[in-house]
């Protein structure tokens, strides 16, 4: 299967610490793909006429988007535990925790272009900082039981929403204020699948 | 259930959509919630910090979202036909579809969002033009494939966006080009679920 990839895209590391899981990192040939919000790829459009990564493109030239896809897919080719609840509450948790991690990691690419922006818009920044503020309480309270349930997709997808923080948002010092969702991300980010994705400046 | 719902919002338009087609509409209380980009609504922070709508609180207070997880939750509580494929490339397919519904619906939001401020930049309306454009022609390109498929979330997804286009983008007369998708799209604003969660200006 080939994947249309990035170093530091977060959602791209998503799927790749997701293929670590499951042992399924050599089944996948990574293209090095550059996309960017003001600049669409337009090699990538016949595959994602939406510009965006990850994009996986199966043996027979089907493509699949978005990365909640693309891991239910991968999901179903390995023979470990499976990171997707198949039915009742632990699965819709699972898939709850996903979309917040999700839509926290597109909340704060926006926010990233915006503040790199000229000028900016306050108004915005501000509307940023306040589900930020809200996110990472709604984390640190959920720390206790994401500490409980069984590793799985939405671990994953809050895990690299947070590691996007120490990427892209140092300066904001997330760890202050919300220690047991930090004391629950060191374990996230020493597992083998995290450390082989770091992203790194360049 | 209680369902963060809005008149306007074409994502919570989509879950309306599906809950009619599955009969479950009288199972949801509808409380319409205001939220904007650049204003967080505070009273719906603890149940999704994002300030994002579709919402849903179960009887026992657990919230879901987004829209995807919503609706999917939602095909496990009826004896309809499921619109969600269980297995198999159709589901792949079907997700695949959503995927694209659900990304352009996000892209268009951004855009209208832009085309309001001042000075809107040119750039990023270029790039969200080029996408638009990439993804009308896929879904020429797949009017056929959807006409033949069994009706499910991916057209529900697809759908909703088509609409949207009625309702903030009129003038781009995105049926001029793409014949096809516009046929498909005359079979869906007749469904029942489609006149009944039609979007209004007001």
């Amino acid at each position: 299967m080939k994947l249309h990839w990035s170093p530091r895209s977060p959602f791209v590391r998503k799927v790749m610490v997701f293929a670590h899981e499951t042992g399924l990192v050599d089944r996948l040939t990574c293209m090095r793909t550059v996309v960017a919000m003001k600049a669409p790829n337009a090699d990538l459009l016949p595959d994602n006429p939406l510009s965006k990564i990850p994009t996986l493109v199966l043996d027979d030239g089907t493509p699949l988007y978005d990365s909640a896809v693309i891991c239910e897919y991968l999901d179903t080719l390995h023979d470990r535990t499976r990171l997707f609840p198949t039915e009742g509450p632990v699965r819709w948790t699972a898939l709850r925790r996903q979309a917040l991690g999700d839509g926290f990691l597109d909340l704060l690419l926006l926010w990233r272009y915006e503040r790199e922006r000229s000028p900016p818009s306050q108004i915005l920044i501000d509307a940023f900082a306040t589900k930020y503020r809200a996110t990472m309480m709604s984390l640190e309270h959920e720390a206790t039981a994401l500490e409980r349930t069984a590793f799985g997709i939405g671990h994953i997808a809050i895990g690299c929403s947070l590691s996007y923080l120490d990427f892209r948002f140092a300066d904001l010092n997330w760890r202050n204020g919300y220690p047991q969702i930090a004391a629950w991300h060191v374990s996230f980010a020493l597992r083998p699948s995290a450390k082989a994705t770091e992203a790194v400046e360049g």
